[in-house]
């Protein structure tokens, strides 16, 4: 084992000095030739299709066997509209602006100095994710459409899918004259791959993006020595205020639970105004059951509303991704924001009201990624900001915060352009 | 000394606790009351004139007797005129716009969405400084400006000094009403408290800056388990192409090298071009030499510059912060990019030439926070940028790089107001 740990040692070191040649490389690389690679990747991946589909039913009758979850098998399973989707996505990605050389400030000083602030590649990105094999082509692409390289280490439950995928990605860079190891793939299922990338592999990786569960992201922020972008959970709290339009907070609270209830910009947690509780409580929660939710209430919900179970402190805590919900009524804007700081990840957290002042109260007030007013946390995602897709959802506060997407995989330099000025 | 270290852990923890109550609080100040501590603290920076004063001549006196440098003893004294200078700093960065709440972008969806990414503080920010008791004032006050909580820790030599300042700090904190607790002032000499700070203090801390020399910065690199804005070093490469004006060209060299020696953006590297190399250099080394400037030049800047010593491969990875410079000849921008690519410290290169597409390949081609064509590398500096005071300069690429100025100490989330929508 120690001789298989020092193999795997050296391997993701080679592969780590093979990203940073590549994403010396790919800094300079220009749109139209990162765009032409992202294009011929869709087209490879179109025409690998009998391949990856073979290699995706070796995994799904490897994970059957195993006894893998149903979600698990979900995840991991393609079929050709998935594969399309796939394609679609590459093809989406070479059509965005190209983040990589814009300018993103631009000022002139009294003496003549113009200075711009320019986005230029991060370097090199890690990212670990486990059985959805089409991580492999968002992320890889992401990265490169940012001028990154990427080193990508997926789950093994998904690995002759992922190195399908991979497979198609190469072809790409390829037909474009790009460097291969701009997209690398770990080819090992030995989890010591995982605890070299979190070290950053000799300051070869700049960043570790983790794409999966809770036991992962946890892993991954407690051991990485290097930056994350990632959020552990959504714990989301939509805040129905007492100035809230009825219909319109019934028609939420039904979207932000129930559209997809495993997404992490589902809501978790229902604060009620106490002031309308008895108008808008039992018909936002009749609709919910309806949905099919069940409800987890407080005492004081259940006084109003007694079909609810008891909820305890562990269900305001607790991400169900599932169709529960965890209600309280509050005192007001305050009473919400008061809860909201006690229990939220500080992932994105909804107010429904009609009077400003109270939205403008809970903008202010709330320290998380994402905050909405009249409308529902299930657009938290980088699709739905006009990203054109999204590397995950951050929750921490350095560099990238909510949806990353290309321009959130970027940093920049100052440039400064002048007719000879020397400072006095 | 087991019972000493705990005891600091405790003191350093309680502080990390109270930091955090009170960048809840600081996040929700508005402009006017932060501006109001600002100048109430100028104003007590000024009475307090004999008070600090006094302690610093006992830190003047202690470092003397201790033999420490003439430069350390430099940092360290304080007269009428540098305080004078610390309350001016004050009224300058009250004077600055308010960074928290500013909208940084703005876009609407075609679903009607309007999403507005909004400027917010980082939270708790560790100083970790040296000799120079102005750091207490201008991090405390920079800080502050960007809504966050401040722990400083400053060198034992400064201690009274600091310690003075940082009443003042406190006394225009309580004139604008708010917690005492947002400027701490780190109370023990012991080394360990730095040692907490590295680690985060359980989460307290956000980001640290250290502010000091080379060790410091190291060993803050190297053990922080929280982000660090800092530079290593500033080794900073001046390239005189073949399409440089002469004029210019020496007139920035001196200016880069020898307006002041000691600070982060000045030169340390000289590159020209083989192809000026019979007209430019030697006009432009004269000068350097004639300002005082000890010259070390490779083999063939020495035949053609007898005067110059020999300079080593160890003199073009040295900062000297000193009137000594390091000089090559390079085939032409390609080989001044494969110089800066080997030994540069990505903080601060300029380039002198009359020909855009040199400047614009250099610009492109080169990896470091700032670059300058046609003006002083000694303009990396955030005062010269605009940004009205800088807690330092980063070389990192996460979140802030090149002057971290009041800006660069906010975070962002999103907000977005909608009138109802749910997400299909």
């Amino acid at each position: 084992m120690q001789g298989d740990t020092q193999d795997v040692d050296a391997l993701m070191r080679d592969m780590g000095e093979r990203s940073t040649a590549a994403a010396r490389h790919l800094a300079q690389a220009d749109a139209a030739t990162k765009d032409r690679a992202l294009l011929a990747m869709a087209d490879a991946v179109e025409a690998a299709l009998p391949a990856i589909l073979a290699g995706n039913a070796e995994d799904v009758a490897d994970a059957e066997r195993a006894g893998l979850s149903a979600a698990t098998l979900d995840r991991l399973r393609l079929d050709a509209a998935r594969v399309a989707g796939v394609a679609a996505s590459l093809r989406a990605i070479a059509a965005l602006a190209d983040p990589v050389g814009a300018v993103a400030e631009e000022w002139t000083r009294p003496n003549g100095l113009r200075i711009r602030r320019v986005r230029t590649p991060i370097g090199v990105i890690g990212v670990v994710y486990e059985s959805r094999p089409n991580v492999t082509a968002d992320a890889g692409a992401l990265c490169l459409k940012a001028g990154n390289a990427v080193i990508l280490r997926g789950g093994s439950d998904a690995r002759r899918s992922s190195a399908a995928i991979h497979r198609a990605l190469m072809a790409g860079l390829e037909a474009a004259g790009l460097p291969a190891d701009a997209i690398q793939f770990v080819p090992t299922a030995d989890r010591a791959a995982v605890g070299a990338m979190l070290t950053g592999l000799d300051g070869a990786i700049d960043v570790i993006v983790p794409r999966g569960g809770r036991s992962l992201v946890e892993r991954v922020q407690r051991d990485a020595r290097v930056p994350v972008f990632a959020h552990l959970e959504g714990l989301c709290h939509l805040y129905i205020d007492g100035a809230a339009d009825l219909a319109m907070a019934r028609a939420l609270a039904v979207n932000a639970k129930m559209r997809r209830t495993g997404v992490c910009g589902a809501a978790e947690t229902l604060l009620v105004d106490e002031a309308v509780a008895a108008t808008h409580l039992v018909p936002i929660l009749d609709d919910l059951a309806a949905a099919g939710c069940e409800i987890r209430g407080t005492l004081a919900v259940r006084a109003l509303y007694p079909a609810a179970l008891e909820a305890t402190d562990e269900d305001f805590r607790t991400e169900y991704l599932d169709a529960i919900l965890s209600v309280a009524l509050v005192p007001g804007v305050e009473g919400a924001l008061a809860h909201i700081a006690r229990y939220s990840s500080h992932h994105t957290e909804a107010v429904v009201t009609e009077d400003d002042a109270v939205a403008d109260r809970f903008f202010r007030a709330v320290d998380s990624a994402i905050l909405l007013h009249n409308a529902s946390t299930q657009f938290a995602d980088g699709g739905e900001f006009g990203f054109g897709g999204e590397i995950g959802i951050a929750t921490g506060k350095m560099h990238a915060r909510g949806p990353v997407g290309v321009e959130q995989l970027t940093t920049f330099n100052y440039r400064i352009s002048g007719s000879g000025q020397t400072r006095p």
